[in-house]
Formats: C-alpha cells, sequence, structure tokens
C-alpha cells in the first residue's frame, strides 16, 4: 500500500514534519474495494471518510420510486464520505460504490478525531477542502433549480473531465437527472454541432 | 452593537480566552441591512461572510427566465456567504438580500485569514460549521432529486420553524421549487388533513 497521492493532496493546503506523516499513516486503514462493492450502504451508519488512491467510486440515494440519484462521484485523488451519517453517527442514506476495483485510504471518525487533536493543522486542511465541496454543493444545487439538462451536462464534463468517456452513460445520466434516452439524443446533439 | 450573540455561537465548538474575544471583535464590523437591501448582488465579488445578530437574510439567485430560487434563509445566529465568491474572489452568482431590517456581525476574507492566523482554534470552529452546512447541502440536493414538493415543505418546516408563518409565501415557494399558487394548495391540503 502506497499513500503518497494523500500526502501529495494533505500538501496542497498544509505542511507536514516526516513525524506528522508517520502518526497519521499509523491512523490510516488501506482497502480493496472491487467493483460493484460498497464503502457504505443506506441505513448503516457511516464509520469512515475515504481518499481515492487509484480507482473510482460513486455515492448516490435510490428514491422511493427505485430511482437511482448520483449525488457524487469520488475518482483518484477525491475525498467521499457520508457526512449525515458519519457527523451524526446516525443511519444514512447514501450508497458510496466502487465503479472499478477502487483502493482507498480510510480514517475512521475517532481516529480522525484523534488527529485533530495531536495535528492540529489537519483542521485547517479539512477546514478548506469542506468549504471546496461545499461550494460545489451550492453550485451544484443551483445548477439543479436553474440550468437545463444540456448545461447540466456540460457542467459536468467540466467537473470530471477524467469520466466523461470512462463510465456508463447511465451513471452519468442519473447525476445530471435525465434519462439515459435524453442523454444519448443530447452528445448525438453535440457531436453534430461540433 | 453587541456581538454576544456570535460569542454564543462560537462558544458551541470552541473556548475562547477574553483576550482572543477582544481581538476577535477588534476584527468584526457591525452592519445593518435594511430591508430589501443586499449584503451582496450577482455579479460583484464577495469580500465577507455573515452573521445575523437580528433580522433574517436570504440568498437567492435569478436564472436566464427571471425565475428566483431560494439556496439559503439566514435567520437570526445563522451564518451566510455566496462561498464560491468568498474563496475564488471571482464575481458570484447570489444575492443575498434583507427580508426585514437585518443586523449583522460581518468578517472580511482579509480579517478571516487573520484570525485563521491567531486564533488557530477558529480553524475548527469554521471546519465544524462548514461542515454541517456541506450536510444540509447535500441532503437539500438530494431532496431536490428525490422528493415531491410535499416532503420539500415538510422539510423546509422542520428546518425553518421560525420562518414558517413570518416570511411571505412566495419566498416558501421559491425555495422548495414550486409556483406560489402549488405551495398555497398544498397548505390548504395540510390545514385540512389536521
Amino acid at each position: 500500500m502506497d499513500f503518497t497521492p494523500l500526502f501529495h493532496n494533505f500538501a496542497k493546503h498544509i505542511t507536514l514534519t516526516k513525524t506528522e506523516e508517520k502518526y497519521i499513516t499509523s491512523l490510516l486503514d488501506f482497502k480493496i474495494i472491487k467493483a460493484k462493492e460498497f464503502l457504505v450502504q443506506q441505513g448503516e451508519i457511516s464509520k469512515q471518510s475515504a481518499f481515492v488512491l487509484n480507482g473510482c467510486l460513486r455515492g448516490y440515494t435510490i428514491d422511493s420510486e427505485g430511482t437511482e440519484h448520483v449525488l457524487s462521484f469520488a475518482p483518484k485523488d477525491w475525498w467521499i464520505a457520508d457526512m449525515y451519517s458519519l457527523l451524526s453517527q446516525k443511519p444514512g442514506n447514501l450508497n458510496i460504490e466502487a465503479m472499478v476495483d477502487t483502493e482507498v485510504a480510510l480514517i475512521s471518525k475517532t481516529n480522525q478525531d484523534l488527529m485533530y487533536e495531536k495535528v492540529p493543522k489537519l483542521e485547517r486542511f479539512f477546514r478548506i477542502i469542506i468549504e471546496k465541496s461545499l461550494v460545489a454543493y451550492q453550485q451544484r444545487l443551483n445548477d439543479n433549480l436553474s440550468l437545463t439538462a444540456t448545461e447540466r451536462y456540460m457542467k459536468f464534463c467540466k467537473t470530471y473531465p477524467q469520466l466523461i468517456n470512462n463510465i456508463p452513460q447511465k451513471q452519468i445520466a442519473a447525476y445530471i437527472g435525465v434519462t439515459p434516452e435524453f442523454l444519448s439524443k443530447l452528445r448525438a446533439k453535440q457531436v453534430k454541432a461540433k
């Protein structure tokens, strides 16, 4: 297991000493989540946050009609967690599933609290990445309220350029909130327009 | 001006010394925003976060059809900012407007960065409240994708109990994403059902 990508991620916002890196490493778990397996499923209480070292996870809910809604994808170098369940320690409604075999660094809630105590500059790191995540959700919410499906698809392409041609169309459709058939027509139109 | 409610808010998650409180106070601005006036308007670059001491603000966008979409309300003791614009220092798309005469404590981005340097435990405070805000947006996004208008209205009532009978119906409609006429029918049905 190699946590280097995680420490590169930390280095974007804070500087850790070797001793701190060693301490943090001692609190991490490494896991391979096989394609179609879950990090967490709805109804469970989330115990950990995941950082994707390789592969891709997706977080989605299933509504009362059985329709899947993708809230976020987490390709390499992204963080993902059911924040509601993790913070409240109540059962969540998010399913976090591997789209391909995926390697993750896991931090349990207990260890994350320990890290904050022992390496307070991590407060700064997580404050900053959670701010960025908040901005993304605010924009996504606004996009869903204000934009057309075509505009939402363009935004998806901007947010996740590495996923456009690498994940099933129906997953993109479940993210932008249209049927796979509608997305297929929309993409055909765009190819024509080029 | 009395910043006591703000320090009560800080005290929920961190303990500040009197010296730290004095220092923070020196970096705050107090402002009264008259009803229908703006803290920030779309197209502007946000310079500050606001904590509501009294009154109520609302944050909304206007789409290309001219329709308003309310992203959040900020009654007493809530924080509000156009996080995208504040963090990127690019023009934002949020309008933050006072619904009634509203007293706010303002922290400029520059002073907030100063505060983080001088009183690092504020990193912890803002990490925690931004996490809570992130959970709220994740749930709101999921609600908009998954729930019926009636369910979204019930959620609004739970999130903002103090606003149900105190703000214009059309504002609630612009938050849950229905027309004011639809909301009115929905409320009439609920009264009947009681």
